[in-house]
C-alpha cells in the first residue's frame, strides 16, 4: 500500500497480451508490476493462407526489448509450438531465463540445441507445486492435463493480487501419465482470493466435458482386435506422448512390434523416453530396418502426417515416396486425430490416396481433445472464483463464448475483459480494472533465414504474382540522345502459356513500342514517365484481351 | 439382338464419365450406344488450392468433339453449378440441344443470355414423367428432392438395358415445394429390370437419413421468436429456393419484411418467382431502399456469403463495404448453411468479424443436407435392384463408401465399378460388364477470358512466384564483340523488402557480374550458357544467404 501511494503509475498489475487473442497460436503474455515483467509462453503461429511462402510467424516483442532491464524471465506452460515455437527467435533478441516443467524443458532444449542457444540460455526446470521468484512476482506451477504431458497452469502472485493462468488444459480424472489436474490447489487459490483468471477458450463453444484420454486406449483395443490380420498404421500428433503410450500398450497386448516414423515424433518420443514420461515394454519398440523381420500382422507404425501434411511420413508412405515403407492393399490406417480447421481438404486428400492404394482407413473414435469444454471451464471458475475474467487462447468467437460462460456464472459484464493483442489491462485489489493503453504488437514473418524481411509490400507482390503472373518489359535507352536502341521486349512468367500466345504477346509489344515512340518523339525521356506509360498501356491492353491483371514491370537500361 | 451380332463393337452400352469422380464438381457423363451419344450434366468445378489465379475449371470434352456427329444432346439433372456451370463454355465448342426441367432451364437460360448463346442453343423443358428420344436412347425424367427445386433422376433406356442415374438427391417425404421423390417410379423400373444404377455418393459415409427440408422451417420459427427485437440476417446458399421460401414464411408469420441481397441469389429468386416455384405473400418482399421505412425488428435480410466468400454480400455488410447495409451491434445473423470442406477458415473469419462488430451469431439447427445418407441410398438400391452399381458424385472416399453399401446389399464385388474419369465401362444384358478403355479427360482452366491458355507450366510458375518471388537479371551485350555494355542489374519482386536489403542485392549483383565477366573473358558468349550461369550463381548465393529459392529470370538485350 505504501509503495502504491508513492508511485501511482507503477503499483498496479498490468496484463499485456502480445499475441494469441486474434488466432489460435502465437501465445505470449506479459505481466508487469513496477520494476518487474514476466512473460508467459512464447509461441509461434502458422502462416495464414494469404501469407504466401512464409514458414512461420513470431510475435513482435518490441515492448519487451524496450523494457529489457525489467524482464525477469519467460515462464512456459507446456511444450506445444504455439507456446514455445518462437523461443529460439526471441531469445536471440533478448537473453532471459526460461522456466518450465520437465518434458516441456526437454522439448525446448531440443530447439535451443538446433539454434545453438543452449550455452547462452539460463534454464530452470520447475516441479508442480514449486514456485519461482521473479522480481516482484512469484509464479507457482500447478499440474493440469492436456494433450501433452507435463502441462502446467500458473498462479502468478503479485502485490496486487493473485492471477491464475490455466495454460491449455482439460480436466482428466484418469490421465494416462501422471496425476489428474490439481483441482484442490485451484480451490485453495480461490479461497485465498483470485484477482483474475486467464482461462483457455479453445473449446468454450462446446457443451459438456472433454472425455478422458484413456477412452482412446479402449478404442484402440477394439480396433486392433478387429484388424488382427493386417499391418496397422496410426497417424497422430507428434507431441501427444500419452497417445503414443496407449498405442504401444495396445500393440503390446496384441503381440505387435512398434515403429515410430516422422522426425518430429521421433524427437519428442526420444525426449519422453529419456525423461521416463513414457514406459515401453522391452522389445516392443523396434527400428524401421527391423520391420522386415516381422510379418505385417505383427507390425504397428505410429506416424506423423495426420493433418495431411504433404511432406510428413504418412503422405510419403502413401505416395511411394518413403524410402522404407509403402502403404498399400491390406494395410489399415487409423487416424487418431481430428483435422485442425483449415486442414480438412489436405486430410481428405490423403484419405482418398490411401483408399485408392487399397488401404483400409479408419477415421473414428480414436481422438479426444486436449482442451476443456464448457463444464470444465465452469468448474475452474467455480473453484477459483476470480474477480475478473480474461478469456485467452482462441479466436474472437471462442473468447466471446467463454465470456458468456463467465457471465452465466455471475461475473459482471464489466469484470470480463476480451482483450486484443497489445491492450494494457491494469488491475488492483482496490480500483476497478481497466484498459489503459496499448503497446505495439504484431506478427513477424519468418521466411527461410529471414526474420522480418518479408512484410506487407513483399506479400502483396507475391499475391499479385500468384494471381496472374508477371510481364516484364525491357528496353535500352541511349544515354545522351535518350533514343530507344533496343526493345521493348516482353518476357512473361505465370501469365499465359507463351508458345500458344505468340500473337498476344507480339501485339502487346507493338502497343508498348508505339506508346514509347510516341513519348520519345514528343521529347519525353523521363524514366518514371516512360515506365508509367508502359504500365498503363500494357495493363489496359492485357485487361481488354484477357481480363487479367498481371504485374507489369518495366525495366530501362541505359547504354 | 440381331444388331448386336452384326456389330459387336457398337452394340454394347458405354458409360464414360468425363469428370466428377475425382472431386465434388465437374459432373459430366457420356452414354453411348452405336451411333448415339447423350451427355448427362455439364458442370464446372472450383479451382483447387494450388491452381493460383484460376477462376473455374471445366471438363475437357475432346472425346465428344471428336464424335460430335453422334452427340444427340445434353440432359441436365438440376441447376447447380457443378452440373450446369460449364454449359456456356462447352456449347461454344459444340452446339447441341439441352434438356432440363423448368427451374433448371430457367437458371441455364440466365447463363446463356450472359454468354449470348440463347439464339443459337436449342432448348427443351421436360416435365417429370416425360421422356425424350435421343437417337437410340430414351431418357425419362423422374422427380427427386434436393437442395434446389426441380431436381431430376434419369431413366436412360437403351437397347442394352435401362440405366438409372439418380442425379443429386435425397428422400424428402415432406418437401417444401412440389412432391416427394417418385419412389414408385424407381420401384417400377426395378421391376422391369435395371441394368445399372449411377447413384449420388456425397453422403455415403453418413449413417441414417437426411432430415426433411421442412425441419429447417421449424427451427426458423423458434429462432425468430427468440430474436423478436433485433434485425435478422439469414445467410444461405443462393440456389436453395426452398430455404428462402421458408425464411419468407417465418418472416411473414412474425410480421417482418424481407429483402434479398447478393446478385446470384437475386437472380435465382427472380427466376423462381417467374416460374412460380416460390410463393411470396403480398408486400413481404421489399427493395433494399425501402428497408429504411421499417424498424429493425421488422426486417429480415436474406443474403449470400454463408461460405465466407470475401466479396459476397454478407462479408461486405460485415466490413462496412456494402453501400446500403452495415451489420453491427443488435443484429442477429443466422447461418443457414454448413461450411463446404475447404471453406471452414473463411467462415470462421466472417463469424469472428460479425461478433467483433457486436452482432449475435447463430450457427445451429438451420441447415439440412441435400444429399442422401446411407439409408436413403439403400432404399434406392432396394427399389431399383440394379445388376451393376456405379457410384458417382464424390471423391474416392465417398465412392468407396457407396461401394461398401452396395456390397452389403448383396451386389457382387465384380458388379460394382468405381470408375475414374475417362474410363469406358461397357455393359450389356448378356455379357459381364467391363472397363474396355479410356478416353482423354481433364480439367481445362478458365482464367479471365482465357479458356485453356493457363496450363501446368504457367501454374508451376505462379506457385514458384508465390513462394519466394522473382529476381530478374538484365544485361546488355554488344552485338559484334559480345561485350557486356550494361548491367547486370537485378530487380526483384516478392522476394525481400528491398529498401532494407540493399546490401544483399548489391552483393548478389556483384557475384553475378563476376561470373559473367569470367565467362566473357573465356570467350563464352552463348546466351543459353550465360543465362544458366546467372541462374546457378545467383540461385546458390541467394539460397546460402536466405534459404529461399526465388524464380531467377536472366534477360539479355543485344545492342
Amino acid at each position: 500500500m505504501k509503495k502504491r501511494k508513492e508511485n501511482n503509475e507503477g503499483s498496479r498489475l498490468k496484463i499485456i497480451p502480445l499475441g494469441g487473442l486474434e488466432q489460435i497460436g502465437m501465445n505470449i503474455t506479459a505481466f508487469e508490476y513496477e520494476d518487474s515483467i514476466i512473460v508467459v509462453d512464447c509461441g509461434l503461429s502458422f502462416p495464414a493462407d494469404d501469407m504466401l511462402g512464409i514458414d512461420l510467424v513470431i510475435p513482435d516483442v518490441t515492448y519487451l526489448k524496450n523494457n529489457i532491464d525489467r524482464v525477469k524471465g519467460i515462464v512456459i506452460t507446456h511444450g506445444h509450438e504455439d507456446h514455445i515455437g518462437a523461443l529460439p527467435y526471441i531469445l536471440k533478441e533478448m537473453n532471459v531465463p526460461v522456466y518450465a516443467t520437465r518434458l516441456t524443458m526437454g522439448i525446448i532444449e531440443h530447439k535451443l540445441t538446433e539454434h545453438e542457444l543452449m550455452r547462452t540460455t539460463k534454464r530452470k526446470v520447475v516441479k508442480f507445486g514449486q514456485s519461482i521468484n521473479l522480481g516482484q512476482f512469484r509464479v507457482e506451477f500447478i499440474r493440469t492435463n492436456h494433450s501433452i504431458v507435463d502441462a502446467a497452469a500458473l498462479a502468478i502472485y503479485s502485490p496486487a493480487g493473485i492471477v491464475v493462468h490455466t495454460g491449455d488444459f482439460k480436466v482428466d480424472y484418469t490421465p494416462v501419465y501422471g496425476d489428474a489436474i490439481d483441482l484442490q490447489r485451484f480451490a485453495e487459490l480461490g479461497k485465498k482470493g483470485v484477482l483474475a483468471l486467464l482461462c483457455d477458450s479453445t473449446n468454450a463453444e462446446r457443451p459438456g466435458f472433454t472425455p478422458s484420454e484413456k477412452t482412446v486406449g479402449k478404442a484402440f483395443d477394439t480396433l486392433f482386435s478387429e484388424h488382427r490380420n493386417t499391418r496397422i498404421f496410426v497417424a497422430t500428433f507428434a507431441s501427444n506422448v500419452d497417445r503414443v503410450q496407449q498405442i504401444i500398450n495396445t500393440a503390446y497386448k496384441f503381440g505387435r512390434k512398434v515403429c515410430v516414423e516422422g522426425r518430429s515424433m521421433v524427437n519428442i518420443i526420444d525426449t519422453a523416453i529419456n525423461l521416463e514420461c513414457i514406459s515401453i515394454p522391452e522389445n516392443t519398440l523396434i527400428d524401421i530396418d527391423q520391420m522386415k523381420n516381422y510379418p505385417p500382422e505383427q507390425q504397428v507404425i505410429i506416424t506423423t502426417g495426420s493433418q495431411g501434411e504433404s511432406m510428413a511420413a504418412l503422405s510419403r508412405m502413401a505416395n511411394n515416396m518413403h524410402r522404407k515403407i509403402t502403404i498399400g492393399a491390406g494395410d489399415t490406417v487409423i487416424f487418431s486425430s481430428h483435422p485442425i480447421p483449415g486442414n480438412e481438404k489436405a486430410v481428405t486428400k490423403i484419405i482418398n490416396e490411401l483408399l485408392r492404394k487399397g488401404a483400409d482407413v479408419v477415421f473414428q473414435d480414436t481422438h479426444v481433445s486436449g482442451h476443456a469444454c464448457q463444464e470444465e471451464i465452469k468448474l475452474i471458475y467455480a473453484l477459483t472464483r476470480p474477480k475478473y475474467s480474461v478469456p485467452v487462447h482462441g479466436e474472437y468467437k471462442h473468447l466471446t463464448a467463454q465470456a458468456k460462460i463467465a457471465e452465466s456464472l455471475g461475473i459482471e459484464k464489466d469484470h470480463i475483459f476480451i482483450l486484443s493483442s497489445g491492450d494494457i489491462l491494469e488491475l488492483s485489489e482496490e480500483e476497478d480494472a481497466k484498459i489503459t493503453g496499448k503497446v505495439p504488437t504484431g506478427g513477424i514473418l519468418v521466411d527461410g533465414l529471414g526474420v522480418g524481411d518479408v512484410g506487407n509490400v513483399v506479400l502483396r507482390d507475391r499475391q499479385h504474382l500468384a494471381e496472374d503472373g508477371i510481364l516484364i518489359v525491357v528496353m535500352s535507352l541511349e544515354k545522351e540522345s535518350g533514343e530507344l536502341i533496343a526493345g521493348p521486349d516482353i518476357v512473361s512468367r505465370g501469365f499465359v502459356y507463351v508458345r500458344e500466345s505468340d500473337e498476344l504477346i507480339e501485339e502487346a509489344r507493338m502497343t508498348v513500342d508505339e506508346a514509347l515512340q510516341n513519348c520519345l518523339d514528343r521529347g519525353i525521356t523521363d524514366w518514371g514517365k516512360l515506365k508509367s506509360v508502359t504500365k498503363d498501356v500494357l495493363g489496359e491492353y492485357v485487361w481488354k484481351k484477357t481480363k487479367r491483371r498481371p504485374m507489369i514491370l518495366p525495366i530501362i537500361m541505359e547504354i
